[in-house]
């Protein structure tokens, strides 16, 4: 199985990338096997992210730059991110239609991500889908997200260069905008950039840039019209100005910080499971002294901590 | 130090309160302590949660639902989460401001909690905030937060009965909510019920109740404009409802609930500030791995978690 998909992988398949990523977006044991052979391929195609918040034009956008992409012969992945629920799960997909006029396009592939239901959560399957997607060498890998929180740090650290998009005459999106993923842009794109408002919009935006912790040396402010594809091509000149800044070189570094990361994370997330599904009178007693303030919650916590290391020593060693 | 608090608390002193709430957010030894002495107190106050995406006129709600319980004669405390990057950390202070005209009154303590800075993440400073407000014994214990997701579950596990609020004529509002926080609601309002488009919205809202994983039995739609204080005593009326239907019943096995919750998340948070901080050659040589493509990520998950349980055992050993 995992053979066939890596040749499908190198050859870019339509049909065995789409297997290949629902295979380690899953994270099955299947999964685990072909993301272990996606790693020792090399990936080092640019990733660009594209976030910000609903309403802005964001998937015009990023249809208009492969557009823009393909016209001068490259090749292109998309790895859509829907926002849904960690409750429901519903997901909005009206705007992935946006992108189907390079549907039927060989160049181009298009792939929406849950947003749950993987198994190491959004960031991990990110982390794994982007790695699927640069291994099969597109010559840009695109990560497109509606702006919230814990998505945004995953896309910071996933991309390469990281694409922020407004719009005009949308308080509460400024609003959404400074709340935070103004934090990881750099470049910010001010999309609708004919509509009212546009110029005073732009003053915002770059005042706003001051603000932000990280420096606002060598933020681009590019002015867009998606829908007539205008600013387009200066879009595509800032982002191929990042890429060159020495983004691409410590990959086998980055790798291994994202490993780490993604390792901690499985390991917490082991843990947690673990103290959710535990049913011993040991932990039922810790939990009932927390909840009645007859143990406080550091004490309990080391308790906690402590009962489970013996456990998985114990399990370990039965093996 | 902690007894001066606890009395403080049980006294409603607005400036000991203050403290008290500063000093279990920032969950220090103090505040771990005097968490624990709160959590020996009888804490069932009923806790309201307002949600809903940014501009549908929440706080404004909030200040006229406040005013109504004031004239039944019911003290009320607020907690408003700001919303707020996990890089930035920046707050959006400006809707606070709608609620001050209860700034003078005795019956009423507003606070907002940053929503980083928490050692123990938001939902556990949510959680332990409300319990020092509940312990406080509030006639109503309020819970504002702006949608999004991390939040929102939160509160649908702190509040006894969860209020989301929608605005007609928003395009991307109803998208906020469809994504995700209706399927907590309990009740759902619909604000600026006086704007254009509003009977629209409000069939709109109901259609997507019907859309929703939880049943929409029994879930009320509410229209109010805030600004005129139209709606509210019927709000006030369909939270009533809800807080009778036995939610305040079983507050043990809620509090060992969320104590198993929470021991989880803090022994899940511990493993991940160890493996980022550990220097070890062997742990270094597992990241290499899997970053490689050496080692699947299954494998190398489990040889974590068994390093790390022996650093604990030898560790727990030592003291």
């Amino acid at each position: 199985m995992a053979r066939g998909l890596v040749e499908g992988i190198l050859a870019r398949d339509r049909g065995l990338l789409a297997r290949a990523i629902s295979l380690v977006e899953a994270e099955g044991a299947d999964g685990d096997e072909l993301y272990r052979q996606v790693c020792s391929l090399r990936r080092d195609s640019p990733i660009v992210a594209f976030t910000g918040p609903p309403g802005v034009g964001k998937s015009t956008l990023v249809g208009a730059y492969i557009g823009y992409l393909r016209r001068e012969g490259k090749t292109v992945a998309v790895a859509a991110v829907d926002p849904s629920s960690p409750l429901s799960g519903g997901a909005i997909l009206g705007d992935r239609l946006r992108m189907v006029e390079h549907d039927g396009d060989e160049g181009v592939f298009i792939r929406s991500l849950a947003s749950r239901g993987q198994a190491g959560g959004l960031s991990a399957a990110l982390y794994r889908v982007a790695d699927v997607l640069s291994a099969a060498a597109y010559d840009v890998v695109i990560v497109e997200t509606v702006g919230s929180g814990q998505v945004d740090v995953a896309v910071a650290d996933v991309a390469d260069v990281k694409v922020v998009v407004g719009a005009p005459g949308l308080g509460d999106h400024v609003q959404a905008i400074k709340a935070g993923i103004l934090e990881i842009a750099d470049i910010l794109v001010l999309n609708k950039a004919d509509t009212p408002h546009a110029e005073q919009a732009f003053g915002q935006l770059e005042a706003m840039l001051k603000l932000r912790a990280k420096s606002a040396r060598d933020v681009p402010v590019v002015a867009t019209i998606a829908t007539l594809k205008s600013g387009i091509p200066e879009l595509a000149a800032a982002i191929g100005a990042r890429l060159t800044v020495d983004k691409l070189t410590d990959r086998p570094a980055r790798d291994r910080d994202r490993a780490r990361k993604l390792l901690a994370q499985a390991a917490a997330r082991a843990v947690m499971d673990h103290i959710a599904q535990e049913r011993s009178a040991h932990l039922a007693r810790i939990c009932d002294e927390v909840a009645t303030g007859r143990a406080s919650f550091t004490a309990a916590t080391a308790e906690v901590i402590g009962m489970i290391a013996k456990t998985v020593i114990t399990a370990q060693g039965r093996t």
